[in-house]
């Protein structure tokens, strides 16, 4: 079967094998992504993105991000980074701080219990991605992947991968 | 840097360069699908698992599927996809019919509406997967990338790519 493309004065064809190879990636992403967020919820009821979030801060100059960074670097939208840390401040993971030199500015900033509910929780979310990622590639199809990513999707600076 | 996993009574170190891998995936997943997103709903108006919903109904057998199946096959959870088709319903893409022979069951179908609106988006979505993923890797990349999804989450059946 071979789906047909018109787009614009080009006809392009995609052959369903291809179809099937972007599927694939698709359910692959969903379906690591429920497995790693069903277990730190189960054992340290956080969810994924609450993860996300206290991992960025954690990584951050004195455990601190301006909330438009933040919201790029857990690429969730502002609204929703919101949502989230208005909860993640309920349960004392995070607070918010003005900035005293920028009026614009609002940080979130990790608490204590933030750093040790990230800490108890880090060893589970590892054990995932070990699991049902790194364990089942050997070392050649890493970096094949690694390799593809790059051509994809650029690491932004600071994350690039040694060659 | 390594990070030191201590999980039950393993110890297993996961490299920084690992860790990098599963980053970029993470990003490259989530940026393929704001780019398809951004398209879909610029050109179409239609969000990304609305173009899901209704590409599932419209390969199914009278245009139609038990909304826990369609719920599975679009991997969103069931009160996600009862929000999802109410809005495909006002928007009179979709039709809920109850089923006959089956107090239980409760199907979503693809009116003539959707299914023009459907073969309206599908060049918009097609392209979009050609330019930002077929397009960038080659053949033999492409191959690589579906033996390694396979590796991670065997396809069902139906959906096996030819050896």
């Amino acid at each position: 079967m071979t789906v047909t493309v018109t787009a614009g004065e080009s006809r392009e064809a995609i052959s369903s094998e291809e179809l099937t190879v972007w599927r694939m990636l698709q359910r692959a992403q969903v379906r690591i992504t429920r497995v790693l967020e069903t277990d730190l919820l189960v054992e340290h009821d956080l969810a994924l993105a609450s993860y996300d979030v206290l991992t960025q801060l954690s990584e951050s100059p004195d455990r601190r991000l301006r909330m438009n960074d933040l919201a790029d670097r857990v690429l969730l939208s502002r609204s929703g980074l919101t949502r989230l840390v208005d909860r993640l401040q309920r349960d004392g993971l995070v607070e918010r701080e003005a900035c005293a030199s920028d009026a614009r500015g609002l940080f979130a900033v990790l608490t204590d219990d933030g750093a040790v509910r990230l800490a108890e929780a880090t060893p589970t979310y590892l054990r995932g991605i070990r699991a049902h990622f790194l364990d089942v590639l050997d070392a050649g199809e890493l970096r094949q992947c690694a390799a593809m990513l790059n051509k994809l999707f650029p690491a932004p600076a600071g994350e690039e991968l040694p060659a």
